[in-house]
């Protein structure tokens, strides 16, 4: 309201109401133990047809005009994998007509509909941001705010490191290693979008009127200060580590290995080939896979042992990730150092390390995660001199 | 199941469950106290669409094919007057695709898309049934089943004549009749479909297998039987008698009365005028009209009062219309005759009177309906051996 006062025209993407998705597939967990995708595509976004026409409603209450709009109305254009269909194209003709005509439109959030079949889809996890995104998108919207429970994205977890702060900008780039390494508040793909749009992203609570975190191509320097070398410290204890023991040293059997596990559609994280002992020609391979996909991943390398030939398997799902991101460590060296320091310092022993252009990421037992956060948190000076940060439960929709 | 099993394509419409419209209704009031029109159509359209998934999982579970449709992907166009709209066309393109590579298709009843504005349209009472019939229509179905809580069309009302037969047969037109003047089980413009297309439709109830009752163009001649000359007494205590007393007898004056009324968008049912007293020039003129009319009806009149020059008006809702129906009773004079002394037998007097081709009603005192009712049904010979039906509660949805 406050920005339809500004002058601003209006599009809002919304979700189903609290528990209504749940709800729904409850029900249909009643009817049958294997329902088709298809039908729970069309059973759960009747939660976001409830909560549309709802919150148009209560808009019109308010003495504005509101119009809703299905995704398929709204021109959501998807592939046709239901449960996770991924945005192919949006046509908004529609809302751009609503819009010109002074309304403020309601978007169903998560949903669309396929190109080939004109079923009705679902995005998956992260899909009514992502909805947001790509008809900002497709609107040359000037900026797409993301309302969420929480006051923005911050230098690190408020649950682990309670002096971390609310950072008021961040690049797409960043917030794309911050999402990708643990940071829980936008989806990958929602990010992604914003960026190839080039669409601001404005991350905000739904709880007040304060500035959020805005995402954007370029950071501006804010007065007299330089941008700091490091944006955040993120986590993720979502990752388990699988070790493949006595890897004969011959061409192609680490892609052996990796395609064993592309086929079983497990996608991998982190990957480490230890330098091979020459006494025995062999070589361990360690690599991260989501904890969710661990025994998928252990069968699909079991069905290839004897074609690989490595010796054994070892599986530590009580890992953590931490990882340091920043696009000033492009132009400071000695970054890595510092933070390998702050975390030897906190007791930590590092177990495998990957590194990109802003981003470096060690792996630690689960229970040195905490410190090491906290460590490295201090060591580029993110603390806050107090604690601001209120943090509530998450959905993940 | 059972159709489907026998060799026959099968198209299903659903209705929402139980309560889901009213708990919608309900979420719509506490958000806004006049909600829009087309946000409320968005709203309730969400519980056919929950209902239709979870049919369409229900029979993927049992091993046959489904796929479930909205009212606009199954291509029912309607007008635009949300919450009431009207069919104009079914383009079922993709039920027929559907239905061509074997699938069951669930389509969600009491909904369709508007042609002007492509809004999602709800289409008032009666609606599900329409929208099964239209359907038919448009597939060239050979029949459009009717499931209902009851066991189909009764020679009258079995909670008022428990010995009323089961009608196994009867025409459009009477079944029309039947409808208008009281019969709760079929909506109008769901028989006026059926006919003008010529689907036959089976009334049947949902908790058995017993055939109902079949509605056809021509009712066939049993074996050695010659039909009934009356299908049913039906009646119907929904509508309020007024009378607009010492109008003055000039041309036009009757006119203004009803143009009064239609401006107010008022359905009136029977009409009676009486003769004009000669000393005064003066007439009444009573009608019926719903019930829930009643008050706008009185207002509109008023307005007029100066311009008709009337005296006063009399308001009635303790009145009940008793009609019997019957094609026979084209054919076998003296009809008329037997009904109203029937109902003089019962003691009860008769108001108002007006007739069709295959039709007779009278108005009676609201509390002689059920002696008028069971004294005609004897009359004409409707009466069974045994009592068989069992009556539901029913939504008219």
């Amino acid at each position: 309201m406050a920005q339809k006062k500004a002058g601003h025209d209006v599009v809002v993407v919304v979700s189903a109401m609290g528990d209504t998705t749940d709800e729904l597939l409850d029900l249909a967990e009643q009817v049958s133990p294997m329902p088709p995708a298809r039908e729970l595509d069309m059973l759960v976004t009747a939660g976001e047809r409830m909560s549309m026409a709802l919150v148009a409603m209560a808009i019109e209450n308010l003495g504005y005009e509101a119009r809703s709009f299905t995704g398929s109305q709204a021109g959501v254009i998807t592939t046709s994998l239901h449960g996770n269909a991924k945005i192919i194209d949006v046509t908004p003709g529609r809302i751009q007509e609503a819009v010109g005509e002074g309304a403020i439109c309601i978007v169903a959030g998560f949903q669309g509909v396929s190109q080939d079949t004109k079923d009705i889809t679902s995005l998956g996890r992260g899909g009514s941001d992502t909805t947001a995104v790509a008809l900002a998108g497709a609107l040359s919207a000037d900026a797409c705010e993301i309302y969420s429970d929480v006051d923005g994205v911050f230098t690190a977890d408020p649950r682990v490191v309670p002096t971390a702060q609310r950072i008021p900008q961040i690049s797409y780039e960043e917030m794309l290693e911050m999402a990708a390494s643990g940071t829980k508040i936008l989806h990958l793909r929602c990010v992604e979008y914003a960026r190839q749009y080039n669409i601001p992203l404005h991350v905000r609570s739904s709880f007040s009127q304060k500035p959020g975190t805005w995402i954007v191509s370029e950071v501006e320097e804010s007065e007299g200060m330089e941008q700091p070398i490091i944006s955040g410290v993120s986590h993720d204890r979502s990752e388990a580590k699988i070790t493949v023991v006595g890897v004969p040293d011959k061409v192609g059997e680490a892609a052996t290995i990796f395609k064993a596990l592309a086929d079983a559609e497990i996608n991998i994280d982190m990957i480490v080939q230890n330098v091979s002992a020459v006494s025995t020609s062999r070589t361990d391979i360690s690599f991260t896979v989501p904890k969710d996909f661990g025994k998928e991943a252990v069968a699909a390398l079991k069905k290839v042992q004897e074609k690989v030939g490595y010796d054994s398997l070892r599986y530590d799902d009580k890992i953590g990730k931490v990882s340091l991101i920043g696009a000033g460590m492009r132009s400071y060296p000695g970054v890595t150092a510092r933070f390998f320091d702050s975390i030897a310092s906190s007791g930590t022993n590092v177990e495998m390390i990957s590194t990109s252009e802003i981003r470096i990421s060690v792996i630690v037992e689960e229970d040195q995660v905490d410190a090491a956060v906290q460590a490295a948190h201090r060591e580029f000076q993110l603390d806050a001199d107090q604690v601001e940060a209120v943090v509530y439960g998450g959905t993940g929709r």
